[in-house]
């Protein structure tokens, strides 16, 4: 399944030359309506002229990400002279009474894609059954849920939002990166103590990817990610259609996807958006890029967090190489291009085998063929 | 991956006769101007001569072990004859609210190594868990961390204390060794506990091998293994920089590696150091030794967790060999030396079928072929 988009176009081409041109002028002119309608509110006519500009000069670029030679060269090379912790380390913000597969999902597939250390911080409830799954994850049981503090008066729930705080920051600066919200619920003493989570992992300059109820929680809260460029947000078909809702105060549209991420990213402050969908959408404001390759029909749920875990790793990875050989792409678009690819190889690799029956288990177990068979270890 | 030490010279040397005499040379003479460096606190010229002859005396013999030879001399012939037990019993002290895989991975990799008994004392929250893992481990949940006592006064605390180490003192003679620190955290009064639990190993002559937060512990209370020569360390890179800190008031360097260590360990009072690195080197202030077989360049935790359980397993074997039929070593050298070319060969092998994707788990799997490889049971 190798969707090409046209160059300079969101629609897919496949006609001849002139078919080509005719839809990429097309394209430009509808990207400049849609920027008109989208861009109106609180826009001067400059702002939207410079807009323009940029998008204009985007032609010539390929949308397509050329998405594995990204992966190949944001991936280290395995050196035995390196110790424990330098091919990363990893912390998932997740997990709790109702959740804990995905928190699983997200810190396993870190590890199996090469990180060092994989740390889960989850609910007391949910850490044991976290551990069970894998001797490998580092769980920490410190987030606590309104129930276990009913009762209990604002100072006493004031007191052990600050130890949770406190837990969490003596491992901060060790981590290369967080991800918020896989498995993580929706209670608001829970999200309460996430948001201050991530208000200090923004003062450590740790990047933030955040998936699932992560999402919600930003949704409501665009202060604790908006102009943080080390902030990765991966929504899903619905948790973009409310972002842009709430963000840009519009609908979604097929035709106009990389204008309206790109203006949603830019609106957010240059945080990076992966857009999930049949072809994934990467956009920090300034570029957008998208991933096509490979890929597999079947939804199983669970995906989401392989990808966030995935994104994780692959933007240390991207942070860590040297500018010199790699695009001046923002490392953040280049975690989430490399992860897309290898989530979608994966995904393919273990639908050809398990068809209907893929669980996300089974595309986890494919991670590590995948990365070999676009980066070999040696 | 087989890089072999030059003799008598910590450097690598590919060279012909002539650079390796050169290099040998240098060896003796940087190696004697560090020994006046790093022993000049303390000793007396006397005693700086003394360590040069001996230091001298060791040109001729390499520094490479060769360890595959020493892992076949001390595992034992697999005799029907023998009972449960004979084989080696294993108690890993270790596990609490935070750590759970690594006491598993100790204590697991023992069994597969050959142990007929392994087990592990936790905290009681730890212990599910693990029991959890694992139907083949005997898990005691018996540890107690600050919060679970909190409240509590002073005689009561020491009621639960004394309660603890009569339970491990039930258990104490029946161990070959002890492996004290995976998983085991930093809580005050869980290490204040297994200080006791230290002393009366050392009492009973039972041997302890110490990773992790143990060496934490160690590095804090060096009292606890000084002078014992059954005291078996395994410091990474960051644990040992903090052991050379504190005991030989110095900065870690690359080139002077094998002298340092052989001072570190001397100077607790000859202790076995087994610091693990690309090369894995060891000494108990005699004698140095490097492993350098095998290996594998991946970086996962856990790994130092199979090797702590390896050298419980290794030195206890070595312990009952009958000395003819063995070096003159010291036995827990010799358990270090086969634990390290184990481990190494397990990872390669681990590393070839999964590459960046292995895990500690699968290298575990591998313990079993590797074992097999060098030294086949019939």
């Amino acid at each position: 399944m190798l969707i090409k988009y046209g160059l300079n176009s969101g629609i897919t081409s496949f006609g001849s030359a002139k078919d080509y041109i005719l839809a990429s002028s097309a394209a430009v002119l509808r990207r400049q309506q849609f920027l008109i309608r989208s861009l109106g509110g609180g826009y001067t006519d400059q702002t939207i002229q410079r807009r323009m500009q940029k998008v204009n000069s985007m032609s010539g670029t390929a949308l397509e990400a050329d998405s594995e030679s990204i992966l190949r060269a944001i991936t280290p090379i395995l050196d035995p002279n390196r110790h424990k912790g330098q091919a990363g380390k990893i912390a998932v913000i997740g997990g709790c009474r109702e959740y804990t597969g995905a928190p699983y999902f997200a810190a396993i597939s870190a590890l199996k894609i090469g990180a060092d250390l994989s740390h889960v911080f989850c609910t007391k409830d949910a850490a044991p059954v976290i551990k069970g799954y894998s001797p490998e994850l580092i769980v920490h049981p410190i987030l606590e849920e309104s129930y276990s503090i009913s009762g209990l008066g604002d100072e006493e729930r004031w007191r052990i939002s600050s130890k949770i705080l406190a837990e969490v920051d003596k491992w901060m600066e060790r981590f290369d990166c967080l991800v918020v919200g896989p498995g993580l619920g929706r209670d608001p003493y829970l999200l309460e103590c996430v948001s201050e989570i991530m208000k200090h992992a923004r003062q450590s300059n740790v990047p933030i990817v955040i998936d699932g109820d992560g999402l919600f929680l930003v949704t409501n809260s665009l202060d604790l990610v908006s102009g943080y460029p080390l902030a990765v947000l991966t929504p899903n078909v619905n948790e973009y259609k409310r972002l842009v809702q709430k963000v840009l105060s519009c609908e979604v549209n097929d035709r106009d996807a990389p204008e309206l991420l790109q203006s949603l990213a830019k609106r957010i402050g240059g945080v990076t958006i992966l857009q999930k969908g049949k072809s994934d959408l990467i956009s920090d404001g300034d570029t957008v890029k998208s991933v096509s390759i490979y890929g597999s029909p079947r939804r199983c749920g669970g995906q989401g967090d392989i990808l966030s875990g995935s994104v994780a790793v692959f933007l240390s990875w991207a942070r860590a190489t040297e500018k010199s050989t790699i695009s001046a792409m923002n490392p953040t678009v280049l975690g989430c291009i490399a992860a897309s690819a290898l989530l979608r190889k994966a995904a393919s690799l273990a639908f050809e085998n398990k068809k209907r029956s893929t669980l996300t288990s089974d595309i986890i177990e494919c991670l590590g063929r995948s990365l070999e068979d676009i980066s070999p270890a040696s």
